[in-house]
């Protein structure tokens, strides 16, 4: 990790890094592309070029506005790499390529933009993707607020590959990769200034890895999602409507680490409802479950898989939940906001 | 163009059109789908797939975050499609697909969000691009400016063609497609409540049909780019680095239009430096200089191009303009930041 040189430590951005003159062009040469940079990045061209084989493409893309910019297991930088990579690896597909643009506040510390950069560059080569495309705004203090990243991505999906959010079926099983909420209440606890007996920490990482074991074992998988924004119980409301299909979830099977449901009980929040970066959810046939468990199991970002429902008839594509106690309820999409600026 | 229905047309964005709960999920259906839908967006997948032929694909992408968002000629939303289709086909590659991630500040009216919208579905059917995907993110008020708008694009490069900044030659002839200047102008004015004998439009447009047209009688063209952000003269700057050539120019023959060069007077600003969204340079070698010039001429965007100079040897990269007077002067990238947040 090499720094800005020493007289910039102290230097913020300033309208004129946003002109497209000579500021700008400094500061892509000195610290964007001193980081990120790679022989596609480095041409300089206003975009960037590579050769694929004939198939399938998947694109996808995510602006990431989280609040606090740096979070207990993550930053504005590492996420938004995350953010796209994941929503790639749940169309099955290996993610190849992204490009990153920079809403910029007047104001915002060089060294802090650099460490956002610097994180954004070891997301990326840990996910096995490369930044090949990127653009700089900058907007006058106040009317942003530090910095705004929209990454956009590119990846290819394997043949045979054919992984939507319409395809769960009645009969078909629900699998979870880990413990749901913990991204939410990490920034929530940053935010509000909480400090609980142990650190809860962001679960933000590339999933891309996981999934592409979890395709070879079954190349058959229905669906998979990230269940970001608005939490597990909005994600499996959505799979079902794109499915019309019922969900049936058993409460006592899902994840929940003992800090993190600590947190919710103190701050009156349902962990259903968290959002969660490095989580996911795998709709399968009932035979595929066991052997998908396993793989998942095998791999150091789902140790705690666990199947946590399953898939049934329902025109009104409800999601129904089980309770520990015995009861049923069902579990409803997010409604209003319940942490903003979440990612 | 349908509207909201009649109820909405007082509403604002809330924090809950961020959540990823219901709320988001209506103002996808109502408004994004509704007028930016086609069979790959309303899939309703947090990416789109498509299918390609091997090749060379080019990948660009860009922020907007103009102020005003509405302008003579244009809004920030016909500019966001504008802006990564001009980029695409700078490369010389045909577009194919967008993607659309929105930045919105609570308190947006709902039925400006909807006229940008109308705006860039009507600008991308133009093009001929389809929206694929896309993402929105609400911050509080004061965190933002009403709406940010960050494309992404896809592109795909016809076999044989190889445009790239770094191809210039000592001998080169650089082309320009009409009078510079207006897009700058016309945020200006509007942003100052200056008014002209004559309203200045921006530019803003789709180069792409353009540019096939030039690539089809002239394939081995050199370079090409848009001078948006920093105007001509970094524009030619940027290219005459890249390539590591120097840049000839004749002022007589750089077309600015009359009101554009009157208002630049009155506000002591020099139109080299003026942003563009819908003009190009173009570099090729001599022989290919007047086909090229007779494609152009023979399109209505680019009715007025020109042959403005020639590129020659300069180990320093430099930009230099023989004046009107028949003087020399160099002209320099931009410095500082003469107009913030014009695209």
């Amino acid at each position: 990790m090499a720094y800005l040189i020493k007289e910039d430590r102290e230097a913020r951005i300033d309208m004129s890094h946003g002109s497209g003159g000579r500021a700008s062009a400094k500061l892509i040469d000195t610290l964007f592309l001193k980081h990120l940079g790679n022989e596609m990045l480095n041409r300089g061209d206003d975009c960037a070029a590579f050769e694929v084989g004939a198939g399938r493409l998947v694109m996808s893309t995510d602006s990431h506005v989280v609040s606090p910019l740096f979070f207990p297991g993550g930053d504005i930088g590492s996420l938004a790499v995350h953010g796209t990579v994941n929503d790639l690896a749940m169309a099955g597909a290996r993610p190849l390529y992204l490009s990153a643009a920079f809403i910029l506040e007047e104001g915002l510390p060089l060294r802090e933009l650099e460490q956002i950069v610097i994180s954004m560059a070891s997301a990326a080569e840990a996910a096995g993707v490369r930044v090949i495309c990127g653009d700089t705004k900058v907007v006058e203090q106040g009317k942003g607020d530090g910095v705004f990243i929209t990454t956009t991505g590119v990846g290819v999906v394997p043949p045979g590959v054919m992984i939507s959010g319409d395809r769960a079926q009645p009969g078909d099983v629900v699998l979870l990769s880990g413990s749901i909420g913990d991204h939410g209440i990490a920034i929530l606890s940053k935010r509000a200034g909480l400090s609980f007996e142990t650190e809860i920490e962001s679960d933000s990482a590339a999933l891309n890895a996981l999934v592409a074991q979890m395709v070879q074992a079954v190349p058959q998988i229905h669906s998979l999602r990230d269940p970001t924004r608005g939490g597990l119980a909005t994600t499996l409301n959505e799979l079902a409507r794109q499915s019309a299909v019922g969900i049936r979830l058993h409460e006592a099977a899902i994840p929940v680490k003992p800090q993190v449901a600590a947190a919710c009980e103190l701050l009156g929040l349902d962990p259903m409802y968290i959002a969660n970066e490095g989580k996911l959810v795998a709709i399968c046939a009932a035979e595929d479950a066991q052997p998908l468990l396993a793989v998942m199991r095998a791999h150091p970002l789902a140790r705690d898989a666990a199947i946590i429902g399953e898939v049934c008839a329902d025109p009104d594509a409800r999601v129904q939940m089980q309770t520990r106690y015995g009861g049923a309820r069902v579990v409803d999409w997010l409604a209003g906001e319940q942490l903003p600026r979440i990612c």
